[in-house]
Order: C-alpha cells, then sequence, then structure tokens
C-alpha cells in the first residue's frame, strides 16, 4: 500500500477533505442545474429546481463561511460520485423522447443529487458535533434542513402528477 | 440533439432503464464490499458489513426475479454513480492513516451507497405503482426497507461509539 500519499491521519483531516468533496459537488449542481430546469416541461417542476439554484448558491457560501471558521482554505477536491449522477442525468436525457417522461427522469436525477447530499452532510454533522465544532454544525444543518425539505417537493410533485403523466405514455405507443 | 438515440419513448422504458442501472449497482456492491469489509477494524461494523453482504446477493436476486415479472432478460447498463461512490471510498481508503478513522470513512462510504439506492428504489416503486405494476412495487420495496435499515445500523454504529474513537486521533496528533 506504499503508493497511498496516507494523508488523512486524524479525524479533523477526514472532516476537511470530506467538506472539500461536498464543495466540489455543491459547485457543479451550480453549473448543471440550469439545464436541468430548460430541459424540464412541469412549470411547478422549473419553479422548484429554479428556486433550489438560488439555494444551491447559498450552500456554497455556507461551506466557504465553514472553511473560513475552520481557518482553512476553501478548496475543491474531485467528486466522481456527483459526476456519475450528473453524467447519468445528461445520458438519460438525451435518451427520453417524451416530455413528461423526461419530467419524471429529471426528478428521479434530482433526487439522486438531493440525496447524496443529505448523507455527506449528515455524516459531516454527526462528526462536527462530535469534534466539538458546534458552530459548524449549525451552519451544516441549515443546508440539510434544506436538501431534505427540496428531496420532500421532488417526490411530492412527481406523486401528484408528473408520474400519472408519465406513465400516460404507455397507452399512447404504437 | 441528433446524435441521441432517444430510446426511452414511454414510461415503462424509463422504469426498464433504470431497474438496469440499479442492477448494475448492486452486482457492483456485491463485487466491492468484501474489500470494505477487510478494511474495517470495528467488530459490529465488518458483522453489519458481512450480513448486509449477504443481503446484496438476495437484492440482485429480487431485480432478476423484477425482470422476469415484466417479462425482461435481466441486464445491467453502466451506472457511473455507483462507480464513483466505489472510486470515492477507494480513494478515501488509500488516504487514512488511522484504523478508527477508517472506520469512519468506511461508514460515511457504505450510507452514500444506501442513499443511492434509497433514491432509485423509492423512484422505481413510485413509477411501478403507476404503471400498474403492484406486485413488482412489493418486490422492490422489501428491498427498500432493508437499504434504509442498513443505513440506520451504520449512523447507530457511528454514532455510538466509531465517531469518538475516530475524534479522539485529534489529540493525538503531534
Amino acid at each position: 500500500m506504499g503508493l497511498f500519499t496516507r494523508d488523512i491521519k486524524t479525524m479533523d483531516d477526514l472532516f476537511v477533505h470530506t467538506l472539500r468533496d461536498i464543495y466540489y459537488a455543491e459547485n457543479k449542481i451550480v453549473q448543471s442545474l440550469p439545464e436541468m430546469i430548460e430541459n424540464a416541461t412541469d412549470k411547478q417542476l422549473k419553479t422548484d429546481l429554479e428556486s433550489h439554484l438560488d439555494e444551491t448558491k447559498r450552500h456554497v457560501q455556507r461551506l466557504e463561511q465553514v472553511f473560513q471558521m475552520l481557518g482553512t482554505k476553501a478548496t475543491s477536491l474531485d467528486c466522481p460520485t456527483i459526476d456519475g449522477i450528473i453524467n447519468e442525468a445528461e445520458d438519460v436525457t438525451g435518451e427520453v423522447a417524451d416530455k413528461d417522461v423526461l419530467d419524471a427522469a429529471i426528478i428521479a436525477a434530482g433526487q439522486a443529487v438531493e440525496h447524496y447530499e443529505i448523507t455527506r452532510y449528515g455524516s459531516l454533522i454527526a462528526w462536527a458535533k462530535r469534534l466539538g465544532h458546534n458552530n459548524v454544525a449549525d451552519v451544516l444543518e441549515q443546508t440539510l434542513n434544506e436538501e431534505k425539505a427540496a428531496d420532500k417537493k421532488l417526490t411530492n410533485i412527481a406523486e401528484s402528477k408528473v408520474n400519472l403523466k408519465a406513465a400516460y405514455t404507455n397507452l399512447q405507443k404504437d
């Protein structure tokens, strides 16, 4: 295993490493959401994604605040997971022929993004509390609550109308 | 956009497309879990991951049952998200110098896996119900419940002891 640098020596190191991962992810989401918004047809879905884009920009700022609170420079680490989620979203978007099915696919992609963030912020908050960074935990908790609310909104739009409209395409085939 | 094949024409197509994505993911998890188990130090964590490996093998079989119920061949589609999660887990594992911090990192990686599965099964179940595949939804729901339980178990181990042991490394530095 001599090839590895073993730079993560303490829990604080793992904490900052994971902050850099989610900092990359949030910035990538800010870049990618406009295309999802453009591709969405349902008005409510568009509006919800637009307001989540504004929220995501604030999440980036909150992470910068957290780096500052820890006396560390705000830097990114590549996050292949968010790249994977976004690539999958773009691939599926390119393959869907129907606008209602596309809305269903966009919601599923959005929820995959939200769940990734929910799990990362969940770990970060638990670690921050154990490390005695309670003020940092409070800041991250605001973002976590917004990610959970965004996920719930997507479930509601899917279940209240988008999935029904998308399922209707099955009757139209052939 | 003429480059795209637009093969997903109906909601059933999107449903099968997403089943193939999670089928790839479950198989990849079966391949990757043994290394995570080997790298884990905490006994309870090792035991929980081992029992989740058995569960994951059953999830693969359940997906094969679902493909059969739908009269479709069980085939995989590359899933860059799960590849990203596993690559990140392997990268971080290679960088962690301390065994308790490594346990905390393994738990976080495991929870990222669980959340990806939770979101995908959540979408699949909602779609299956809308599409009238209620028997399929029932089968997938068993798996979803096991993924949620696995995620909760990981939170419990982290919060009850692993994070505390890992945080202790901060006192040992220098």
